[in-house]
């Protein structure tokens, strides 16, 4: 070894004032100069989730008249008004007093806990068995790994807009490339399906659909989903389906799982405990794999099998307690929580619920719809301060207003639109409204000109 | 659109008999003709974990006579006799009655959890705070994430031989390569220091120091971790430690945490509760950040927290009771899993401690070791059967004697060893030695030829 070595200092409490350095010789004239210079994989730089970067690392400077009122994340147990089920606390309670659930389980989930999810969603026009589940460390995880299986980097996929933001976060962390689909706010969020069939070329992996929707808060029709099927078929595309809102829809919706309707599409459908249940942070997920015509066969299920080895699965415990959540769980548990939702549910021309006055610079509600989210348009046009600068926007709307609407604008690839998240108890929803409505009113511009106050009052 | 027919049914109950079929022009000469040919993509045909492969999919025809004794998973709590602590129990019921860990946490963990873990590890050689802590969903998860936040695909890493499949599996799934440095039996497992700095160039992105070790039992002392350190400050390759087994040594030996040890080398440290606490399938794992010289600086910290968020983190009932687990857990327990693992520590000559007579084929115990694994070694030229047929060989071991220790050989990148953890009751492990003895002495052959029977008896 050809070295010279500028100092060596090693070992606890002396600082080497500079680095150690040597040349190695490898005898082909090959000479590599060691410096510490570590940086950042690539992939863990693609990788951006807005939502979380701005739930995790918010710091707002309270404001202590108005103290903050969150409508940013999916979350339904943020305020306590939303508890889970006693049946469920309790199949948790039991799961951990059996000390059975202490081990590892096999990395796709208990040989049980399959069955009782097969089971669970089974039905005569997409039946399931054991081995056509696959568990995962939250609906997130069961769609990282749903994406990872499906499609190589240099591929595409086709993702709703607007839409969840994780579809996109996963897919370029993965080096997948993301092609937008529109959502058709004229169409009770339906989607565009010309636009979404131009789209479709040779790299084309999969399709995801989302519904009910995460952001849009709307169901699709029967006939919808049917559509969305022949465009799938005819271009020999398979369904990523993100179901996790799948039953939390109100009476006057009907929600039809994807794989109901379709013989030959194949399907890999995610949900979790996550939102029905009101556990999101459990991390309980899955995956459903539909495949009557044989299509994924062996090869896309063993890849699940593999990927799912890479971080071995769910918690055990949730795992020991899923049979009797999906079946002690009381139909008046689901009911309770989609009552206090529907308080919620959006009305002509005013909005969520509570206010009577319409909001100036709030479109009109384009849905009606389910699950716990609105997306609400925000005449960005008329509120000229959020197109100058949005980023001082947020502020002001985190200290003055609720958490942080503006910036959700970054979220769901979907200018001038904010998702509202509709757990949120009574009276903080009414006060919220509230300060929406000030909020508007202090920057709502009715013509040329900026007019900060009183424009429309 | 240039398009034809050939038949199109969509809904449910019938079945097309053929696919559906349609010619898309472009417009611009390139037609795509749609067909499906959903394939499995390269990551997840890359992912292969050798250990879940045999322990999740295996299907054995039980012996009526010889029930199963598996040996084969580094999992403590599989037989009964390992409960975790009351207090852990405890305080996994606390955080779940609280209702308080339902909804999602953080990505990277509680801010307090974060706080309790860096409480717990931090000392004046190797001090942590909070943002030097980052949860995730079990040790197999802080690896993955220390990998892919350290590596790029086409980067080398260096990899103990024998070691713990997940390294590679893990790399080989993000396209990184791996290369192998060797463990010397006859040094009681210590890295070949002169090998492994030959295996450096500059597609190095990092070293994995296992210590105490998964598969060889050994524990590195002081002396030749500093040799280690001294390798990578030379050669300015920050190190991943794999220290999911720290402080589960005898008293005979002493656990030196690699972070204490050096000033100036970045170290991502990963651990868990996985098997100091007995509760491997609770997933709850961390990395801890070591960084002294700000060589990471804030772009790995980023890269860390941004892949968190890919799939947000370990269950939050879990991070809620976990100060609790690591402040309430009394010494005894600790104590007291040590000394049955003591019982089954090598002794010379004999095999894990129970049969005082050598058993043929099996080399003397190569290391006065530590933690719930040993490493044995197989004289496969002296049992000419494995090296014909290591398959068959499987089931004959798996019906007849233990688990299926041949197959291990695919596992660990040394052939002629097998893994065996001593957590096993006392016993099972008897008739396991039994067991192993037997088939030792029916495959045998001590010269040229083969001698079936009891040759060396």
């Amino acid at each position: 070894m050809d070295s010279y070595l500028i100092q060596v200092k090693n070992g606890a409490g002396t600082r080497p004032s500079i680095l150690d350095v040597r040349i190695n010789g490898t005898g082909k004239g090959k000479v590599r100069k060691p410096h510490w210079a570590v940086r950042a994989s690539e992939m863990s730089k693609k990788t951006f989730n807005p939502i979380r970067t701005i739930v995790d690392s918010m710091k707002v400077e309270a404001n202590p008249k108005k103290p903050m009122i969150s409508l940013s994340i999916g979350d339904p147990t943020v305020f306590g008004n939303l508890p889970t089920a006693d049946e469920v606390t309790q199949a948790m309670k039991d799961a951990l007093e059996s000390g059975n659930y202490n081990g590892y389980a096999p990395s796709v989930g208990y040989q049980s806990c399959r069955e009782a999810v097969a089971a669970y969603y089974s039905c005569p026009e997409a039946p399931l068995e054991t081995q056509d589940v696959i568990l995962a460390s939250g609906c997130s995880q069961a769609i990282e790994m749903a994406l990872a299986v499906l499609a190589n980097p240099g591929q595409n996929i086709l993702v709703p807009r607007p839409g969840f933001s994780l579809y996109k976060t996963l897919a370029l962390s993965l080096g997948i490339e993301v092609k937008f689909y529109n959502l058709l706010p004229e169409k009770s969020w339906e989607i565009d399906l010309k636009q979404l069939e131009s789209l479709v070329d040779e790299k084309t992996a999969c399709l995801i659909v989302n519904n009910p929707s995460n952001t849009c808060g709307s169901v699709f029709s029967k006939g919808h989903l049917q559509k969305i099927l022949a465009v799938a078929s005819r271009q020999c595309i398979p369904i990523l389906a993100d179901e996790i809102y799948g039953d939390m829809v109100f009476s006057e919706c009907k929600y039809e799982p994807i794989a109901t309707l379709s013989t030959n599409v194949p399907i890999l459908s995610c949900s979790g405990l996550a939102k029905r249940w009101l556990v999101p942070g459990w991390r309980m997920g899955w995956i459903l794999v539909h495949d009557r015509r044989d299509i994924f066969g062996n090869e896309i299920r063993d890849g699940l099998v593999r990927l799912s080895q890479r971080i071995l699965g769910p918690c055990a415990v949730v795992q020991g307690a899923l049979r009797h959540i999906l079946h002690r769980t009381p139909s008046e548990f689901y009911h309770n929580t989609l009552s206090f939702l529907k308080v919620w549910s959006p009305k002509e021309e005013t909005w969520v619920g509570g206010e009577t006055r319409p909001i100036s610079c709030l479109g009109p509600t384009p849905v009606s719809g389910a699950c716990p989210y609105e997306l609400r348009e925000l005449a960005a046009s008329q509120l000229p301060q959020l197109e100058r600068d949005p980023w001082a926007t947020v502020s002001l709307g985190c200290a003055q207003l609720t958490s942080h609407p503006p910036r959700s604008f970054q979220c769901f690839e979907y200018p001038n639109f904010f998702r509202v998240v509709i757990t949120v108890p009574e009276e903080m929803m009414m006060e919220a409204c509230r300060r929406i409505q000030q909020f508007c009113e202090q920057h709502y511009q009715c013509g040329d000109g900026i007019q900060d106050l009183e424009c429309d009052k």
